[in-house]
Order: structure tokens, then C-alpha cells, then sequence
């Protein structure tokens, strides 16, 4: 998430009422989670574990719970809560906005797209040409679709990220500054969920085609030309490559990447990274041939037992 | 369910054309299922299995197929259907009644709280202040909703009970007279769905925080701080603790409760009720370290064979 | 698929500018998939491996990529891309056409049938009689619905199939001239999805109840008064028989046939035809009793090993 005009290390420690070690003047452009976190980025880190993490990512501005030695060309803010004081930042240049008519005003929608009723589409929401939304579609404020774009009935685009701090008097929520990025020639079936970036875009790449009731996380970024079944499920922060195959119910933890040209079979459940132009299946999942050897393995079991038994 | 105003036995004799055993004016107050009846219900039992069960419940009034003994301090209301009664008097005191406009003028809407365009709210709908309804989200007649809730697009709220009776000619539908209540400071993902209680409340606790199309089954109560990611299947009649954490695709079978501070890992499928403050996984679920080492036996197989094979 | 008015093979061959073999007056009613055409349908194949089955089938118009004998009483149309020019009739005989209002002025809703707000109905649809069609339904182009049909909120009837050619530059879309056919006594929960058929209807029969968020591929037809528990998902051209049972969260196939009264356990992944009249479960789905020996024998492993370790 950039800001819409260049900030200085003053101006957001104003903002957020914080201390800070650098220059005044030290340029900000925006803010990002650690993934995919940019010079001129401010990252947060709020617990002892990952401090070296954030102050060794690409990002210049490290918003910090403990007054730590500075990285050379970098800045810190220093902060007793750095989750609430990055929420007040998104509350700051990114505010909630509503939006009274079901085709906000502010929409931009391109030459020769159809929208059926009872699409909602927010504020400052981009739409490319040729596309075909279907009704009861619900675009989120900000989102970016771009040209030849198919979104079927009731498909949601923009919801909150699930993303949480468990404090001792609730659970804390991060919100979500960022957007969804739908590239040219997608299609999307009907009731799917596709959550907005935390501060990044969620972005489903060019050419790929999601079946129906497909749930996909905050941040995650799906490559070009994918092919992801009904009801599949993936969760904030994966990285999948170009050309993979998702089949049907298949579920994706957070945080990891699947390589290009993977293949996942139907209700495999993917709990760690996968390299690609590999088959798999499984819950966990693992490599195709592998897990079949194991299954057919346990068929033997009642064998084992015989032959155990003539030994003994 | 509670009746709009107390009834008597032989008010109720008359709605369903009964038989009864007990004073004509044996107090009624409402109607309940098994799980949840209270002195003042009536409790409905059509199989002599679950004869006993019924009538030592807490329900005072027992509508039944058979002419037993009736336990003192309670009634009977004698039927040859118990199922077709129940669902008379449901119709007779919770009639559908159509809502007409998106918004029902008898919804009450709090201070502060935000509905979308496209959204539907039927009738008796109450919602508290400062909430936040997401576009094309819809709830049906009587739900509840509390402060600070915040419910993502396309969820629907509301739907009947899935609990059919097994006729010879159809599926004969048990109508749901209960309803929806969202407790304060819950937020629910989008495109969920929150089926109705038969008679009682199918109730998300304080805090709670439900991610995309997760799915809550008639009378399920979900208690306070729990945490249920994606694609989540909740069927009915389930008791879940407070701070409980269910992972993405876990499914959990019909009247089985979860104890406090469980969780269960992704993709998880849940068969029996599952003591609190332990970790589980799999598909049937088990405790997590002894599910682990099942797992790992199963890639020992071939070794043990090899094992064998140089013994034989 | 039936054409408007019954078509030649010259007719069709100008359509789309290919030769033929044949009568230029040899009858054409129509087009379909494989597993359901019939005498006067066009089939398309454009895979060697599949030649025989489709020059085989119930059609009479075998639309080819290669010049091969015709068989006895039937004719072929050489196109150098068959699954282009499938298309392009798609496209000529069931072109879309656009709803601008919500309820289209060319649907029939029959008497007593209600429709709440916010609901889409496009194009040409019929609805019976005594429907209960809740809020934000999505009704496409062409469906038909039966008599006493209850359909619950935000459920999507009629989104394409799901079907694409993997080209080098592209996946080109199969088009969808098909229509979804819910027969009467039928009950669809809340945010389920029913995808179109390519050329045929997908069926779900009479008296049959789906709960909530239901994914039914393209094609399939589900039988008699049978019993969808809620999150299962069904992919295209699947037949399933009369008082099946599925359980939450099952997964099937493409393709593949189970037989009446089959019962599905929760979770199942059924990927190859099941025979009716038993109980399944697992993933891969097996007979009952099986599974759950193949369960019980994976927790005598460590026994295994114990008695092993004494012999060695």
C-alpha cells in the first residue's frame, strides 16, 4: 500500500504519536507486510522473534516495540503497540468510505462491459473492457478488474482479511488497506470469496480460471493460466506459480508457495511449500507416487499380521 | 421458542387435535428440542427408543405417540404423529410472513450501524448499534444481532433447519420456529451461512470471528472468542466452547460438543465430541501427538516388510 | 441441446463453414455431449483416442477433425478445430442475451410462488407453482424449476460450465447452451451453486433436499428425494441415482455414476463409480466396512513393530 503523496519519518511519527531514530526528513511511501515489503516501506514487528526479520527486509522504516540499534540507511519507529499504530495508519490514508448507491459514483467502468443487476461495485473500483459481471456480484471499494474479465452471480470480491491479535480483552483486528487485483481474461465462478490485501493487492493473474465457491486469502498471489477447482480454499500469503492445477475441495495453509505447473489433486490439504511441475496428493499432501506407495502400504497391514503370526 | 403469550394444555390439545393426560390448564410456555428444553416446553418424541429420554427431560409437557405413564408434575399430549403436530404448532405461532420491501419497516436498526446497498433484512430483524452489513447480505425474519458486529457480503443469516423425516412418499420437513442470534463484537466472513434453530437460537458467542463461508448448522451455539477459518462445516445441534479455534475445511458431525480451548487442524473432520484445551487432527479427528505417530507408523510399513521378509 | 427449428447438414456446414459427408438434407435436431446424445444430435471429438466412441454413439452427426469413414445412417462434418465450431453453434443458436431488469419480463412465475427482494431471474425461465424463492437468489437464462420448490438465499442456479480446451496461447472456453432443470418437491439451501449444462440440463430430481453452500457441476444429474448434507461438491456429468445419501463435505469426481441408496460418509472423495445399496467413506471412498478395517489395522503398526523387534 503506497500512500497517495510522499510522507517523511516525522510526519507518520506525528500520525502515530511515536518516538523515532533518523533523520526528520527520511523519506516513507507507503507500508507493507514482511512478504512483500519494498524500500520506502514501513514493515511492523512486534515481537522479539522476528525483529532481525523485519530489520533485515527491503523495507527502510521498521515500526518496533523496543528501541533497538538502527540498520545503516534505515529508520525506526519506536512504539508499545506497533499492530494498533499500523491500524491507525490504514485508518489514516486508507479510511472506510461508504458507499450509499450499489454503482458508486466513483467507479470506472470500461467501453462494452456488462453488469446484470444487483451487482454491487464500491468507490474507486477499476473495471477493464469486454467484461461480464453477473448479478449479485459484490465489488469491494478500490478494486482493480481488468479487460475480458467473466465474474459469475454472487462472487465477492474485497472482504476483509482474516487477520487477528489475540489480546487478553479480545481479539484485535488488522485491518486491511490493500485491494484485489483481477488481471485480463480471468474468469471467476459464482460465490466466491477473494479477500483484500492486508496492505498489498490480492491478485488472481491473467488468464487463470477459478471454478465455483473458491475462498482465497488476504495477499495471496495466484499466477497466469491456473486452473482451480470448486470449493478449493487458500489461505493469506501463498504464492502460486504459473500453470498450476487445483482440484476440487484441495485446502492451502498460509505463508507458502506452490511452484509452477504443480497439480493438486481433489481434498489434498497442502501444509508446506510444494516445488513444481510435480503431481501431489493427500492430506498432507506429498508427491503423487510417494503417497499412493504409502496408501497401498496400509493394504498390506493384514498380511504383515499373517505372516507375523506364522512366526511367532 | 417461547409462545407470544402462555398457553395451556387444552389450548394446545386444540391447535393440533389431541388427546391429553393432565389438568386443562397445565401452564405451556413454548416448544424446544431435546437438547435445550426447559420447564414450560413441550418436547416432541415419536420412537420408543427415545421414549425415556423425552419424558425425564426437563420439557413438562411430552408430546408423544403413546398412551405411557404420565411422571408426576408433568402432562402429556397424546398424538399419532408427533411430528406433524410439532411443526402445526410452529406454523401456528411462527407463520412465514412474507417481507416485501429489501428493509422491513419492523426491523429495528441501532445508532451508528451501516447497511449496504442490496442487502435484505426481514421482519422482527433486530440489529445493534455500530454495525457494519457488507452488500447483498441477508437476514431473514427474527434474527438478532448485537453491537459492533460486522458480517462480509453475501452472507445469509437465517436459513431453515436441513432435518427432514424420512416418509415413505417424501421427505416430510421439520419447520424451523427458531432463530439467529449474533452476539456483540462478532464479525463473520463473506458468503457464510447461518441456518435458523428449530425451536431454539442458533447462537455465534461474544467476539467471535468467522471467516469466509463457513457454514453453522440449526441450533448450533458457538460460544465466546472462538476463531473459525474458511470453509469450515458446522452441522447442527452442536455445542462449541468459548476460545475454540477450528482451521480451514474442518467439518463436525451433527450434536456433538466441543470443549473450551480446543483446536483442530485444518481439514479435520470432527465424528465425536472432543474434550477442551487439547489439539486434534484428522479425518476422524483424534488427539493431535497420537494422530502424529499414526502417521508416522504408516511410512514404517516398508521397512517392516523388508524386516519380514529377512525373517522368513 | 435441441436447435429452435430442426436443421440439415448443409444448413449446419454453412454455419460453420466446413465440409461434410452426407445428404445436404440428412436431419440435424440438435447437439450434445457424449454421455447423453441422441439420434440426430451433433457430437464434436477432436482426439484420435476418442474417435471410435463418438462415431459409435447414439449421435448422427459426427463433427470431426479427420475425413474418416462414415458409418451406415449417419453423417460427419470435418472442421479442422471441432471444439471451435461446437462453440460457434452454441453461440449461434443460444446466443446471451443480456437481462437489463431483475426479474426479466420473458420469465413465467406461476401462481402462489413467491420472490423476494433482491432477486435476479434472466431470461426465458420458468417457475412453478407454491415456490418459495428467498432473497438474492440468481436464476440464469433458461432454467426451469418445478412446483413447490423452496430455494434459500443468495443460491446461484445456472453459472457456466466449468469446461476449458488447454491451448498454447489460451483456455478456451467450452460455451454453456445448456440450462439447469430443478424438478418439483425440490429444497436448495442457502449459497449453493448449480452450473449449467454444456448442452444438456443438470438435473436435480424430484423431491431431492440440498443443504447449504452445494456445488453441482455442469451435466450432472442427481436423482430421486436424495439427501446433499451441506459443503459437497459434485463435479460435471456425474449421475446420481434415486435416495442417495452425501454427507457434509464430500467430494466426487467427474464423471463417474453411484447407484441408488448409496450412503456417503462425511469428507468422503469418491473418485470411481460406487454400485447402490452400501455405505462408503474415506478418501479415496471405499465400501464401509473395508475402511474401516484398513482404519483399525493402521493402529496395530506399533504392536507390529513391538513383536517384530522380539523375533529379530
Amino acid at each position: 500500500m503506497k500512500f497517495p503523496t510522499p510522507q517523511t519519518l516525522e510526519s507518520i511519527a506525528v500520525i502515530i504519536g511515536s518516538d523515532y531514530v533518523g533523520e526528520p526528513s527520511f523519506p516513507v511511501f507507503g507500508m507493507n507486510e514482511i512478504h512483500v515489503v519494498q524500500p520506502g516501506d514501513i514493515v511492523f514487528v512486534d515481537h522479539p522473534k522476528y525483529y532481525d526479520k523485519a530489520l533485515q527486509s527491503q523495507a527502510t522504516v521498521i515500526l518496533i516495540n523496543k528501541k533497538v540499534d538502527c540498520p545503516i540507511g534505515k529508520a525506526l519507529l519506536i512504539s508499545e503497540d506497533p499492530f494498533r499504530d499500523f491500524n491507525k495508519l490504514t485508518r489514516h490514508f486508507k479510511p472506510f468510505q461508504s458507499a450509499n448507491t450499489a454503482i458508486s459514483e466513483t467507479a470506472e467502468i470500461g467501453k462494452g462491459t456488462l453488469i446484470q443487476p444487483n451487482v454491487f461495485v464500491g468507490n474507486n473500483v477499476k473495471i477493464g473492457s469486454n467484461c461480464l459481471i453477473y448479478s449479485n456480484v459484490c465489488i469491494y471499494d478500490n478494486t482493480v478488474i481488468g479487460n475480458n474479465v467473466t465474474i459469475h452471480a454472487g462472487t465477492v470480491l474485497g472482504s476483509d482479511a482474516f487477520y487477528y491479535k489475540n489480546r487478553p480483552e479480545k481479539f484485535d483486528k488488522l485491518l486491511s488497506g490493500g485491494n484485489v487485483v483481477i488481471e485480463d481474461n480471468v474468469e471467476l465462478g459464482s460465490l466466491c470469496s477473494i479477500d483484500k490485501g492486508v496492505t498489498a493487492s490480492t491478485t488472481i493473474g491473467e488468464g487463470s480460471k477459478l471454478d465455483n465457491q473458491v475462498h482465497v486469502g488476504h495477499d495471496t498471489i495466484i499466477g497466469k493460466r491456473c486452473l482451480i477447482a470448486s470449493q478449493v480454499g487458500i489461505a493469506g500469503c501463498v504464492l502460486i506459480g504459473d500453470f498450476v492445477t487445483l482440484w476440487g475441495q484441495v485446502g492451502i495453509t498460509s505463508g507458502i508457495t506452490i511452484g509452477d505447473r504443480a497439480v493438486i489433486s481433489g481434498q489434498s490439504g497442502v501444509s508446506k511449500s510444494l516445488p513444481g511441475n510435480q503431481a501431489y496428493f493427500g492430506s498432507p499432501a506429498e508427491e503423487f507416487r510417494k503417497k499412493y506407495k504409502e496408501l497401498a502400504s496400509i493394504r498390506l497391514i493384514p498380511e504383515i499380521i499373517e505372516k507375523l503370526d506364522k512366526l511367532s
